[in-house]
């Protein structure tokens, strides 16, 4: 059974509040179809983004940085090295990193890219959608391109039957497991918790999944990886909730939705996300 | 003399609701100015987007794919032999290919790999501007940079005269090619068809013939090659009409023109595209 | 003291005319966050833009066109030659090159090419924020990450004693120094000039440095170096004021903000910077 965890959502909200107090500033190693979204978004939510790919530098880039985002969308023979020694830095300098296994199950260039990240440096946080979660647990999916497939929907009815998967892959790889669906699932491998929140059209935006993640990469500059996960997906959700409704009044598309989403990203309020941030606990 | 021709225009309709059912998954690989935009698009259509590069896994992606969409806006030297790998696989499978000479006259760079991706893989569609596929025919063009010459400008009253032109190319390449101008020409060698639908403002907008040919790849997924460059036409073209209405009502600029016109992407219903399209054929 | 240079301001909308009229074709090589906002930003100026970064082609692209842009935002080791290689030809042509040294101060890598750059092409003008501008200068600067440093805040009050350190580099350097902050400092090393246009949610949006350049280029390619890098941030920070005031009237956020400062920067005429443009010389 699912209950409400207002002392989370209450955490989430003062993490939120955080990130614009501290501006942390994110270094993001991302594709390029969505390295503006990400870079908005950061700044939207009061962090401060650097995009930063040459090995000869994102060492030192990383050591000035709060948090570290790797995005494995568009892969390239140069940029995966690279990858590799930003989160060696990171690493040792404790700044947490972020993995986003983009499109993981859908090439095996994808999957073993996926594996040998997570591997090697040992992400703080692994942020996908349920397809890919699900790839990278080694389960078959229904992965098909990089959107997440319907077999893998999750709803307040199945979130409790879903959430064994994630938390025992939080647990096998020692990390903080965020799975973005209709209902997020998030768990360290002791704790899961479920976010409500969200609206069927942030799936007709491209890479609202990666700027999940660089949002994510703001929040761990401003507090622990769990709640940085948690707080990520309420403020997410929250604002395309938000968008929708201005979408409909006005009677506009996609377009306005997306300019809607990162004006509430920039203008939500600790208020907002505490009459109307939907955070579970399981019982 | 131009004709309607309403049996095209249902076509047409018919081929954009099937886009939405079968929702196929467009494999671009595209250029970074407008990479973003081309996603987007293709996901307001309700086609499903997936940007790889890599030459180790396009194969793989391709494979699942019901389109192939190759833009030759930036090119470099990798990118180019991954795109002749994917397309070589697309022909093999049977996905459809569709090719956008971005920038064809403006450097020999361009015109090479054009003429060498077109000799090499046959593809089914070429997508270009008028001035790009004046070069592509080999008659002098005023192409400069990626934008259309206005010595190229189509009208309904000179569309006649400038037909032969590329229904002479398509007999030549055997393939659908498909001419953007103020009056679209779109022919398969045998058949030729005209779209008059459009506003100069698309023009101010960087990437709409980008965003054609990715939206033309969304729609090959779902139909013949003729009909789907036909019904693109029609589906920018409208968007664009209705995209200029609302922003002079809102007495805004060329940002709002930008939103709307994917709002109208999205919400355009088989109804405005039986009122509205401008389909025509010569007789 | 400051006071208003009506002259420079007439001269400055003349020049922003002149964009419109000659339409110069930009040759921008920028970093991929924010290449479609410069492309955007250029067309809806009244310039036409063009991307290309294959070292096979840029000497023929830069031919055709009427400034050369290098932004050094995302460095490789394939770009870097190929920007040298643009620049050359620039300069043996005659056509006018804007450099901006995106993140000079926060790695070593960036300081060095940006040297580089400088001593081997000597661009007509380099635009940057002003740590940036500072680290470039050598002084010691508060540049974390690519944003402005709070140290390096410039006001009306402060211009006039920040100004000898643009002034200075500008004379040593042969160039127009063009220096972002709430007030703008440009500077051939002669002329000083400052522009007090603009509003803090600029800093809100990924970028508008990068458009800043961006524009600059369509400036350069429409008057004098000088008086292009003036009109091009009256024109940035005026757009900026009026979407603010628009966005706080509509009660929206830093989404639309960007969407209503592309508005303006298409509709913005003259009588708009004649009323409304802040341009000072220092006596």
């Amino acid at each position: 059974m699912l209950l409400a965890d207002p002392i989370l959502l209450e955490q989430s909200a003062d993490l939120l509040e955080n990130v614009r107090r501290v501006r942390p500033l994110v270094h993001c190693m991302t594709n390029r179809v969505t390295i503006n979204d990400c870079a908005n978004i950061i700044l939207a939510a009061g962090g401060s983004p650097i995009m930063a790919e040459d090995e000869r530098e994102v060492e030192e880039i990383v050591a000035a940085a709060g948090a570290l985002v790797i995005n494995l969308g568009i892969l390239s023979e140069t940029i995966f090295p690279s990858m590799l020694k930003a989160g060696r830095a990171a690493k040792r300098l404790g700044v947490p990193v972020i993995l986003d296994p983009v499109g993981c199950g859908a090439s095996k260039l994808r999957d073993d890219c996926c594996r040998q990240y997570i591997d090697e440096i040992h992400p703080d946080i692994v942020r996908g959608n349920m397809s890919e979660i699900k790839a990278l647990a080694g389960m078959t999916s229904s992965t098909r391109g990089v959107d997440a497939g319907i077999d893998d929907a999750v709803t307040l009815d199945n979130a409790h039957q879903m959430s064994p998967l994630v938390t025992d892959l939080a647990k096998k790889l020692g990390t903080v497991v965020s799975a973005t669906a209709a209902v997020d699932i998030i768990s360290d491998g002791n704790r899961t918790a479920f976010v409500a929140n969200g609206h069927p059209m942030l799936c007709d935006v491209t890479g609202t999944g990666c700027m999940a993640s660089a949002l994510t990469g703001a929040c761990a500059g401003a507090g622990d990886a769990f709640t940085a996960a948690t707080a990520c997906l309420i403020l997410m959700g929250l604002a395309g909730e938000m968008a929708q409704e201005a979408v409909q009044a006005e009677g506009r598309g996609i377009g306005t939705f997306r300019i809607r989403h990162l004006d509430y990203i920039y203008t939500i309020q600790r208020e907002d996300i505490l009459e109307r941030g939907k955070v579970y606990e399981s019982r």
